[in-house]
């Protein structure tokens, strides 16, 4: 038998700067331990106030050098930060990754930081939920500043980017002719763009590149956050170059939305969002139900032996699904 | 109205080779004109003899220029080959982006190489569908070998690649102290190791590092595929260095998975990845059903007021996705 832990006592504890029950807290909503239902409501009613930092890029462009050090910035602007950083990666025997994330140890020690690795590879939809709650508890727990670190290539990293209020586009130099951003689909969603590894030497066509597609997509696009000029900002994170201004137009950009009105239509696009994340992991669980899992077994088969297609199959299956759960 | 298209003498004239049947066959599935879903058996049906291969990485490894430079080599063995590439920021304003793809079009007269790129952004759930579609067709045409390119980030990505039955993973050196396929969480799903731009410096660094990872990957995961070498290759795209023997690598790998009767079981697992893919994109579409919109509207505006959870709300809105299917 699972006991359910105390969810009340443990946001309060959270909510008082407690940081073991802010991670207890996580690891219960992630263990989906009992009661959790009950305790989400509260949960979600208590947040609202954080600053949701997005911060995505390539493998490799640097993010956790990158937010390593906007975290030592913030701190030396008294603000605490709480980071989430989605690692697809993390199950894997282990020592080599971590390696940068022992950058950010370097703050573990201070109860004005809370570093958290989400762990989700193998974990079907659990990626987005698990660092959907882990944001939401931070923001309930009073964490002015939430950064989510993730690689952001692919639906389910944009659907996460998407919780954020801002959005950082990390690139790198050196990739020849592509255009990373651009590459991945990510030139639209990002608030500000930043490019590391700035010292080398084609950092400069990058940005100038970046700048060129920024100007394209307002002449193309007619989008509703046009008053924000989206900065392209160089930075070396490794030794702190640039840093001081990215926290700068982090907190400009804030104000921005604030001013704007686009804070309060930015938080029905993020409700919408998490009501589509969740609803789809739901959906999926409900797919994979063991209960269902002969009929999933047999049209498998049959795809397999190509006596029937995918989506005759996939419309089977959820009839099957849907039956199920109305028995 | 829309006019459905013959499906059957457009399958029987992209199976005699005729190109733009193939091209109005994908894009028919792709628009799902009438009668797509009575077409689809008949499309499934006919394939399962392509080799299918995907090659994935991170933006900026050169993997559009592999691949131009892989179906030059297959093309010199007298091989057809069909190509899809999936490029999530093709719907943008465009020029830029496509400079890369124009290399593919060196083989664009030559009727034994067909190229479709899929723009997939903005779609929800379109992605997995309409890629899978298209090496549908090509497999059902006749084409013996079929390419699957992709940004290989994130769970929709790696959906992708499992449809392959080879997959390659390409890396880049010169990213510092990360190791891409590592970070990106693709280490595992690689049958091939690429390591493009070899004639960087720091190209054998990377090389040994994947190699270190790939054993202790083996030592500790007991893999099914134990028996296959996963091959960690150099290559400079650009002037075809290394190409020849990824080449002899992705038949070798086919070989294998016939000998060691490994096909049939990855057979399987396409099938129940092809499945679950559809089945998440038809369950989407259900949510997203204006017949259901105006609940969905209402949610939205609670979660955002925070009267109520993401959870509770997907909850609610699958409740009703459901019962207006039964209605």
């Amino acid at each position: 038998v699972t006991v359910a832990p105390d969810w009340k006592d443990l946001l309060a504890r959270a909510a008082q700067g407690h940081i073991a029950s802010t991670a207890r807290l996580i690891s219960a909503l992630e263990a989906r331990l009992p009661g959790r239902e009950d305790a989400l409501p509260g949960i979600y009613s208590a947040g609202g106030q954080a600053h949701v930092i997005g911060i995505t890029g390539a493998p490799g462009a640097g993010k956790s050098t990158l937010v390593a050090a906007l975290v030592m910035e913030l701190r030396r602007r008294g603000q605490r930060v709480g980071v989430v950083a989605v690692d697809p990666s993390s199950t894997l025997s282990g020592g080599a990754i971590l390696g940068d994330r022992i950058r950010m140890q370097q703050h573990a020690l201070d109860p004005g930081v809370y570093v958290r690795s989400m762990s989700t590879r193998g974990t079907l939809g659990g990626l987005s939920r698990a660092t959907v709650d882990a944001v939401a508890v931070l923001d309930a727990a009073g964490w002015p500043v939430v950064i989510v670190e993730t690689i952001g290539v692919g639906q389910d990293e944009v659907d996460i980017i998407r919780i954020a209020q801002t959005t950082a586009i990390v690139s790198v130099p050196g990739l020849g002719d592509d255009i990373q951003a651009i590459k991945a689909g990510l030139l639209e969603v990002g608030d500000i763009h930043v490019v590391n590894k700035a010292d080398r030497p084609d950092a400069n066509k990058t940005i100038s590149d970046l700048l060129h597609n920024l100007t394209l997509r307002r002449q193309f696009h007619d989008t509703s956050a046009a008053d924000w000029a989206v900065p392209v900002m160089p930075t070396i994170a490794l030794d702190g170059t640039g840093i001081r201004e990215v926290a700068d137009a982090f907190a400009a950009h804030r104000e921005h939305l604030a001013a704007s009105g686009e804070l309060r239509s930015r938080e029905r696009a993020t409700a919408a969002a998490r009501i589509r994340n969740v609803a789809k992991d739901l959906l999926i669980e409900r797919i994979e139900d063991p209960t269902v899992g002969a009929a999933f077994e047999e049209l498998v088969d049959a795809v397999a032996a190509r006596r029937l297609d995918p989506e005759t199959a996939a419309r089977t299956l959820i009839g099957a699904a849907v039956e199920t759960r109305r028995r």
